[in-house]
């Protein structure tokens, strides 16, 4: 492949990874604004939404004029598919961002229901688990992309632990719903951000290795 | 462009499509579920969802067997990168109408809340986007993607008011919390697939025109 080739290459996977870490300015401002009860911090988050929003159409038109200047062959395809979702990942991340924001309103509208000891974890671990997909897309580590993958189950487990402690605040007290219901609402998006970057990991194993790891049982179901 | 290039690029086409047949019976399927009050339609919407999965995994790999056998032009990759993504869509819709079926599950554990009038609408309108957007694709009808595009709107709407009306419920009546909430996320789950059918055509307005209307105020903000 032509050093030109692999420049352009290079300069679409670092467009990439500035765009996830721009995601994860957006989960970290997002959290914040939460933690610190302070409602000052959403403009900051639309703000960086409309930047993302920017990368990913920029990414996608990059790829295109990338593939169509130089011959691809099957890998680069595999690769070009791949960015433009792994791209798409990234937006949806700052989506719900945007989703998280609109229930942080409804929230601070009440006093505080209860210390938010699980949101902040969660948010952590779904924030690492988004740097360490983009590593694994950076670096084509499948290693690190497997491990993003497994990290996936635990996001899951807080969820549905937070889904039945503020359902149970719901059914006791009616006066506790609203701000029950933002909670809730808030680590639902954080498992999906999880999920965002489960997805790019998945993607990054595609990619290197061809494999197909997405729906992985019905694979299996269907080969045996 | 050769006849057998026509030929290959038509029968993915019709994949796309048949796909989105299928998720246009999922929602159908679970929305009776919902509606009829049985819980033994909730294995045929997952049986559904291995077909869809099927089909994402299958598409995607005939794209790039395509792409690599003959010589791909930029609107070809183009092409390329927008099925692979409608796909991902589709796929998506999938995915929320197993959440659905979860909270449904919910539901049926407890009597009847109310009369489940604005959540078949919603339902149906979300589904029609979905034919319709899909139609829009195999005729690269852009018309068409553009009425799909404005009628998210009305969804949107409809989502609001069930949203205020259900935590109308669980603030005045805590033993309504758990009915008015599974209810509440069936309406987010039906606005996202209505939001998944939008995606689809600001793809197929993407591909046909190589406009991009995805986040057109960012963009109109920044060529301003």
């Amino acid at each position: 492949m032509s050093k030109q080739f692999d420049a352009a290459l290079n300069a679409i996977k670092e467009k990439v990874v500035n765009m996830g870490e721009l995601a994860q300015e957006m989960i970290r401002t997002t959290m914040k604004s939460l933690v610190e009860r302070d409602p000052a911090l959403i403009p900051r988050v639309e703000e960086l939404e409309d930047q993302v929003d920017r990368f990913q159409v920029e990414i996608d038109e990059d790829v295109i004029q990338l593939m169509a200047k130089f011959e691809p062959v099957a890998s680069d395809l595999r690769f070009a598919l791949m960015v433009a979702r792994i791209n798409t990942e990234l937006e949806r991340i700052g989506d719900q961002c945007t989703n998280m924001c609109e229930s942080i309103s409804l929230l601070l509208s009440e006093p505080e229901l209860k210390e938010l000891i699980d949101l902040p974890r969660m948010a952590e671990l779904a924030a690492s688990m988004v740097r360490d997909s983009l590593q694994a897309f950076a670096e084509g580590d499948t290693a690190n992309a497997r491990q993003v993958i497994n990290s996936d189950s635990m996001v899951d487990a807080l969820n549905d632990q937070l889904f039945k402690d503020l359902l149970g605040y719901m059914t006791r007290d009616a006066s506790t719903a609203t701000r029950a219901l933002a909670l809730l609402l808030i680590a639902r998006s954080l498992e999906r951000v999880a999920d965002h970057a489960t997805n790019v990991s998945e993607e990054v194993i595609y990619m290197v290795k061809g494999e197909d790891v997405r729906h992985q049982s019905v694979r299996v179901a269907a080969e045996s």
